[in-house]
């Protein structure tokens, strides 16, 4: 049978640069054409110059030094890099800029943490050679049977090493402390890795400037400049997961979005760790008793942190419960004055807002939900703050009002009024993983005087990665103690993107073996040349 | 239209009770029916009675007691346990009496690590009032300029806390150690997490018998018996890979295995940490100068670890690069008199004598390949040991000469011998991710005062989890500095499956902000009343 060539499905892959704009979201308009989306040979070529970066970073003073310079660089940048980010997002100066001297704080105290290398996490045994004459270094408290002694040991040393080029894909809501130069850059060069970053759109311009801030910090500390990369381009992100020489990625973002890369860094001939922050409800219950307490200070409270940043934060309260009753009611009456207070905001971008106009409409037409305050449009480009509330007891089954314990981005927040402390309960057993859960206490329960608050702390640890007694989740402070992470979907791994710890994310231990001292790498060498916390036979040094 | 019914579609579901047997593998028959296979049902019902028992070892105390009491009824069941293992793998007396006191060690060590705490990885970051007042607490060396102090800080406290039910997938190889009562199950233990063990269908009766022995344990410490479970049959082991309560894994076992089980795990609506160990080919490189100096030792040494437990170790090594001429040769020559002497032994099952037997008569016919010992079948169960050369410029191409990169389980290794340093690194380069790497240098190497054995150091650690130096990767010492991991496929993560922070993989950290001191758990309270090793204000103490 006669066939058709069909010769129009022949094409020549020219490769079309697709331009990537700066849009204004005060007004819709584009700003300026920053770049062009990476095509894959971008992408081979940034991973490529990326991996060729490894050894000169495996010098832990130099890592220092870069954090330092970069954090220098970007606070001497800041009226540029502010009014840059300005324009894209929206955010404001005053909010960009204090984002901006967090990113240089977390800069430098990423810098202290490899200064002090415990992250190394060295472990020194040496050798037994015979198990009669030299008990378990890390000697136990019943001394073991004799014939339960471990054979004659080798000499073990181990410490952590990096994993190699990370991948960073940033977040939209801060185009600096979770974009280029945030805590997963900043946490992956503290561990010896350089990095690629996919930019996120909403925000191309800063991106670039931040790139070559922090390029040019490398230059300034003897560095590969390709220590750091950036890249734009939905497809770029797709290629970069996929790259044979990406040994490990980090996220902030949506859960679809999320997913979608966590599966395919899961799908890859060699799969690699995807550290990401995907979405999160941040869940609050206000007991009765704080609430006759102090009603009204927690609902302004609770206005104050849900239009935060226009409700952009990923520690935004999104369900909070809050007793039925005259002492609710007071509550819930600030919370309406506080809120119709509230002024209207930009969002980040046209698709957000339609975004979150759309959430609101089809949480507010659920059956019997009522809106204090409704949440919308103001003029062409601001929304309006808002929130819902809903009988707690409908949250507690399957059905549509499932749709309020989803994340609604924006300035939005639910109420659901809870006739008793089962119904509360209920509804928190049906809570996916959360990044916070926060109660509010009246001061007897908070000394433990009174009701049952450390049982509910128990159950919200259950719940969230990061739990907070009479306070709001907006805040995420950096700080060695700090967990910004959840049970999924607030994240995809054990690990935190904020705080010192953040660190560990980027590297795997090696132990070398009766490995002659001028062989050993300084950390693992007797008499510590490096003076690093390390623990030596069962103990703990410093 | 008319449409037939097709009732012959409707089937009763009536469960057929499958039964497990216990094989003995040097005469390949039935010993006995152990149990039948485990269905959904069962499946179920083990892993929600272990979820009942996670309140109950929350208590550490509790946990230690368990290891202990576990290491104590094993040693004491030690002719019981060693006789039905033996019975079902044929792996002897003597390395089975070896593999009891290695498990009973590594059961108290992880009480010993639940003692200590530092597991628990507590930092607490007290209140920063005002920046003005209160520099951040971990100082920086360089202080930071004025402007990038963080905000004022809350009250954060951060420790870790159990995932919660751990699947662990048992070993062939290893029935005690890497099976029921082994480091999977003490680490998951140690942390808190109940454990529900899929059983090797290899060794059946062992499982069983170790099972009722931690069970007792469990009783005897006053928690829960369903701190421990055990299921047989495959689907059994899909089923729990995807049970909602499940959540984490560990696995030790093939790559085919190992990997079905990780997309599993990854492929879940929540998906979980997967921890498998699955497979290594572990590379030796012996340097000219090295043969010059010892090749009749290096040879013979060899020999016993390739052939040690009938070359049935995940550590056995599988490559070794020897040098081209005569110090080669005598090497050579000493392996092949020494595998020529070695006994005949019986693999674990007929399944894994049949994969032995395929996988040498393939590697065989490969061009250019030699047989200076044979391996092959003795009689109708066992199996004698010995090995294959190949010029190494073979392995440095892609072509069917790759398949002697990959790992043959039984006592078989691969000699390649190498005509210079280039061609032995480019054979290196091309390799897979391994749980060691080992490389004989000679005196003057191994001080560092010759040839370039610092590079080489370099180079193999970035193919393995563990370097060893003049030595034979077959011995594992349970250690606090072991690391039993490395690159894909030898794991699926970044940790280790022996040693002590093996406990590390069954927890998750969750910060506290702003508790009050009655609700903080007592870990975490001022005063440190429990004595734990922590993080304070940036100190570490003790």
């Amino acid at each position: 049978m006669f066939r058709l060539r069909e010769p129009w499905r022949f094409t020549v892959a020219v490769p079309v640069a697709v331009p990537v704009w700066s849009v204004d979201p005060r007004t819709g308009k584009q700003r300026e054409q920053v770049t062009v989306e990476a095509t894959a040979d971008h992408v081979d070529k940034a991973v490529r110059a990326a991996a060729d970066a490894v050894p000169a970073l495996a010098h832990r003073p130099a890592r220092a030094a870069l954090l330092r310079t970069a954090a220098d660089l970007l606070t001497a940048e800041r009226d540029r890099v502010v009014a840059t980010a300005d324009a894209e997002t929206a955010l404001g100066p005053a909010r960009l800029g204090g984002e901006l001297a967090r990113t240089a704080y977390q800069l430098r105290a990423f810098a202290d943490v490899v200064d002090e290398g415990a992250f190394l996490d060295v472990i020194i045994d040496h050798a037994h050679p015979s198990p009669a004459t030299a008990p378990p270094a890390n000697a136990a408290r019943t001394p073991p049977a004799p014939d339960a002694l471990p054979a004659p040991r080798p000499d073990l040393r181990r410490y952590k090493v990096p994993l190699g080029v990370v991948a960073v894909y940033a977040a939209s809501n801060f185009p600096l402390a979770f974009s280029v130069p945030g805590g997963d850059t900043a946490s992956a060069l503290a561990a010896g890795c350089p990095v690629v970053v996919k930019a996120h759109p909403g925000h191309p311009a800063t991106s670039e400037l931040c790139a070559a801030i922090l390029r040019r910090a490398a230059a300034e500390t003897g560095l590969p400049e390709d220590t750091v990369g950036v890249l734009h381009g939905f497809q770029a992100g797709v290629d970069l997961i996929e790259h044979p020489l990406v040994s490990a990625a980090g996220f902030t973002g949506s859960i679809p979005g999320g997913r979608a890369l966590y599966d395919a860094a899961a799908a890859r001939p060699r799969p690699i760790p995807f550290h990401g922050e995907l979405g999160s409800l941040n869940p609050v219950l206000v007991t009765a008793a704080a609430a006759a307490e102090r009603a009204e200070a927690i609902g302004g409270g609770l206005a104050a942190s849900f239009t935060l940043g226009v409700g952009q934060f990923c520690t935004k309260p999104g369900l909070v419960l809050i007793p039925a009753g005259s002492d609710g009611d007071r509550l819930v009456t600030a919370l309406t004055r506080a809120a119709a207070e509230a002024p209207p905001g930009v969002l980040l971008d046209d698709r957000m807002r339609r975004h979150f106009l759309a959430g609101v409409r089809d949480r507010a037409r659920l059956p019997d939900v009522t809106v204090p305050v409704e949440p919308g449009a103001d003029g062409e480009a601001a929304v309006r703050p808002g929130f819902l509330t809903v009988p707690a007891l409908r949250l507690t089954q399957d059905g549509p009002h499932e749709l309020l314990t989803q994340e609604c981005f924006g300035p939005v927040t639910v109420i659901a009024r809870y006739d008793n402390d089962a119904e509360a309960d209920a509804v928190l057993a049906r809570l996916p993983g959360n990044l916070t859960a926060t109660v509010h206490l009246s001061t007897a329960e908070a000394a433990g005087e009174q009701g049952t608050a450390a049982e509910l702390i128990a159950g919200l640890t259950r719940l969230a990665g990061r739990v907070l007694v009479n306070g709001w989740p907006t805040g995420v402070a950096v700080a060695p103690a700090q967990h910004h992470g959840g049970p999924y979907p607030a994240t995809t791994s054990q690990s935190t993107s904020v705080g010192g710890t953040a660190v560990e994310r980027w590297l795997r231990p090696v132990a070398y073996q009766d490995t002659p001292p001028a062989l050993l790498p300084p950390e693992l060498r007797d008499g510590n040349p490096l003076g690093l916390p390390r623990r030596v036979d069962g103990q703990r040094y410093p």
